[in-house]
């Protein structure tokens, strides 16, 4: 879930009502709030700890609440923890920490502290391309091993990883295993993962969860249409413009174009306006999820 | 400089009051605290403000102090700074935000913003490696151009980088270019460079000032000597065992045992023991520094 | 296809003879020589004009034969595919310059002057992990409109790009797009790919032509089972050793197992032994592809 | 050395012959000819044979010919160094092989066994962009104790790393280091290198002599006005367009424009035309290198 904001440093309150209410409506099995799509990381403490009470208190039960507290200081991290479980959140998730890097030593003795010190069960979050680590296999292993740490989510984009990784958890138990980027729910959901933690469901939330459905029910008709209808969205919605948050934006973007919510980013990021703006509303324009889910 | 620890989240007072003593001792012009080597961004918010007044009232004005306020929140960065401002510091030090990377013009509103929000000057700090951004020379060239924005450190570790921005940036006034890593200290100096930020000087601050004045009293003999022994630290000390910040780890062993302060860490990395500390005390036995710098 | 030899400069006649009755005999659509797998670039031209004609009199006309001719120089490309065209082959493969990167531009350029030049049709090569360049979608698009560049081959195991390639190309024809790694076959054919060129089809190719048409049929079943299988030859035979070749150690120390061919490979690297050998050994007991597939 | 060409696959003999002279009239104390400045790679065997015999032959011995045999294929490189001992070279000069990339271990047996081969000594050639490979320091020193191996030449552009080496081989007797970047000639010399090769000395030899000698003299004032202006021969001439190989196209082009040969290159790269050879034009005549020299 991204977090609605009405500038840089204030949530917007209405707008996070509106949106929580919008993904719920299509059927979401949970909620993950404050990851990389939700800004945690460049939003100020107040304002985090703000925002788990606000869309803990709105949600108010109906789905789990999973709560980003990557952060590069482990006591931080501990804070917002023990902020969410006070607010009744179900889970939290921590990308390693992300100004040093460790090595999968230091991951695994990071990881273990850290789910040592909390209350929540603890969500491993595999995001190299903002972290500069990746998880080796291995130490996804190990680290389910750990009696609070209870998922994995990989927004590495890179299938071949996740097949090693769900391959080596095979016998895990209940130890789920998420995938980030949408383009590839299909392929992972094909290849033992246990859901998708994406984007694009803040905005069509029934559309990921149609997908879940298909492949569940090995519909492969389905597939195809859905996966077109998401590919769409993606290589379109997500690429206009230069900035390396130029997905965040187009998201926001179109969101606060069907009303949902505004359409601000922490600093240093700015909202679509003018020629790329249009751009958006053109496309919702075009796109009909409805015709395809009906 | 570094961060003197107790513990993973607990900071050595008296460690940290030799440590200052130690380094003003040696003739340094300044000091930067709170930076990589400080492992800013690893420390809660907590210690990181008890640091700054500790420091700030330690070196009490005998040198400037910078004080590191890199965060991926803006509103954080501000009120590092504003505290550091409290406690009678003299300019503060950014790198860009880590977890997003910014785009140029994102990094010249992002550089603006901050500096227009706080009171004391601002230095940007170049620290690709962390932060998987660079400052193109242009972009440094134009924030020099802001009245509160006085200066740029350089750890990208490439003399022909540092070389382009101290080119682009020979006429302007008394905006301060350092350099990061120790080893090139001497190229830089020679690059335009106005100075070094230097972990090694935490141990041997009389070296690093020795290069300094070697290289502005073009003295090529002594040059020649003192790099040889910068290099001799750099290779030995800085390279033991296998973690990503294994330089810091040779670097907080070696302040430990000449018993300036405690070795500790922040979350995750650890302190050196046994074979490890070992090597360092070997390589502190055969280091002779007096014997070169008399 | 890999390339047999005695030793490093020597082809293995009766290996290679072998090794194309093996493959044909596991019912392949086609023959992909002297690509990464076959070592094409580390052969001397002596030895790859050899076995361009060894291998095109072998198959004679059963199966097309497609022909790497990946060179820094141009004039030896069409040299390889002129001669590739004098013995029957099918058409010719070429991944881009790898010595000085091209820019998009220079890559259109250089490939419809290859084009143009060669007698045979083309198919382009996506490796950027040798290569250090990628092919953008639009320039593969654009290259599609030549009409002597009848297809691609996408080596770079990332399955969003793929798909991007896939969406679109959807309206060009018969361009053929084939996929590289063997452990995203599956998820290849179910994002409009139309085959694989897979190395493991050395040895067991009845596996992928099993997985090619479980995917064409829908059985989800099957195409589970086999991924099962895929992923454990992956994840087991390609991981011994620190060779950034291992991946074709293992497979030709696997051939050489089996008594197909022998397992030398070009300068600079070594066929496995001892330790090493023994672990490809245990492996080809315990893997029972003819149960599977039966 | 640049190639001169009149057109991708053909030499420009008067060029050749006319640049060779130039070159010499500057004092320059070698040449070293198809390496990456001479398009090596790019150019056909017949051409490579052909520049060889027709650079020995100009040169006639007045300094050393030392001549790239970069390949991919082992016997290749040892066939171009067959044919440059024929021709009456002094040595050769290889990088490792570019398409797989070979562990440090797979390095060091590629060179013993290139140097047991040839009869000409060999010196490596680190050129860690192009080749996806960096030579760690430890490998140059064991294969500098090779009776065959007789010199190094860094095109890494780190000068961190390029002492790393000096200092590890500084009782290595009369093993040769050259730095390739002009822009950190001056550094490199100050840091126990031998020499440089210089792309920039095609066009003003003179001016990278004089640095050597400036260096040699410890003459810091003659240094920091050199040092001047090769980077404003590198910062305007080598920064014109979008090629990855801009730095060869501004090169050749100004080569081009003062007469001396032509400046095509090779495919799939292009000469500059209209705007960008008027920038060139414009650049050579604001350049007054006699003025400093004289």
């Amino acid at each position: 879930m991204i977090t609605p904001l009405k500038a840089w440093n204030e949530l917007d309150y209405k707008g996070t009502e509106n949106l929580i209410e919008h993904i719920l409506s299509g059927g979401v099995h949970g909620l993950f709030i404050l990851g990389t799509t939700g800004e945690g990381t460049n939003l100020s403490y107040e304002l985090r700890h703000e925002f788990i009470q606000l869309a803990c208190r709105q949600i108010n039960g109906r789905v789990p609440v999973l709560v980003g507290i990557t952060d590069t200081s482990l006591t931080e991290s501990i804070k917002l923890s023990e902020h969410a479980a006070a607010c009744g959140a179900d889970a939290v998730v921590a990308a390693p920490p992300y100004y040093f890097t460790a090595n999968q030593n230091e991951l695994l003795s990071y990881y273990e502290s850290l789910a040592d010190k909390i209350s929540l069960p603890l969500f491993l979050y595999n995001m190299p391309s903002h972290t500069k680590v990746s998880f080796e296999p291995e130490t996804v292993k190990t680290l389910s091993e750990h009696s609070n740490i209870t998922g994995f989510k990989d927004s590495s984009g890179d299938i071949i990883y996740f097949q090693k990784v769900t391959t080596l958890l095979k016998d895990a138990g209940d130890f789920s295993i998420f995938v980030g980027p949408e383009e590839i729910l299909m392929h992972a959901l094909l290849s033992r993962g246990h859901g998708g933690v994406n984007g694009g469901a803040n905005l069509f939330p029934e559309l990921y969860v149609a997908m879940y459905n298909a492949v569940m029910g090995k519909d492969f008709e389905r597939m195809q249409i859905l996966q077109k209808l998401i590919l769409e969205i993606s290589s379109n919605l997500y690429t206009i413009g230069d900035s390396p948050v130029k997905y965040l934006q187009g998201l926001k973007c179109a969101l606060s174009v069907t009303g949902l919510c505004s359409d601000e980013l922490t600093a240093p990021f700015e909202a679509f306006k003018g020629a790329e703006k249009e751009k958006v509303e053109k496309l919702l324009q075009n796109i009909n999820i409805g015709e395809v889910l009906s």
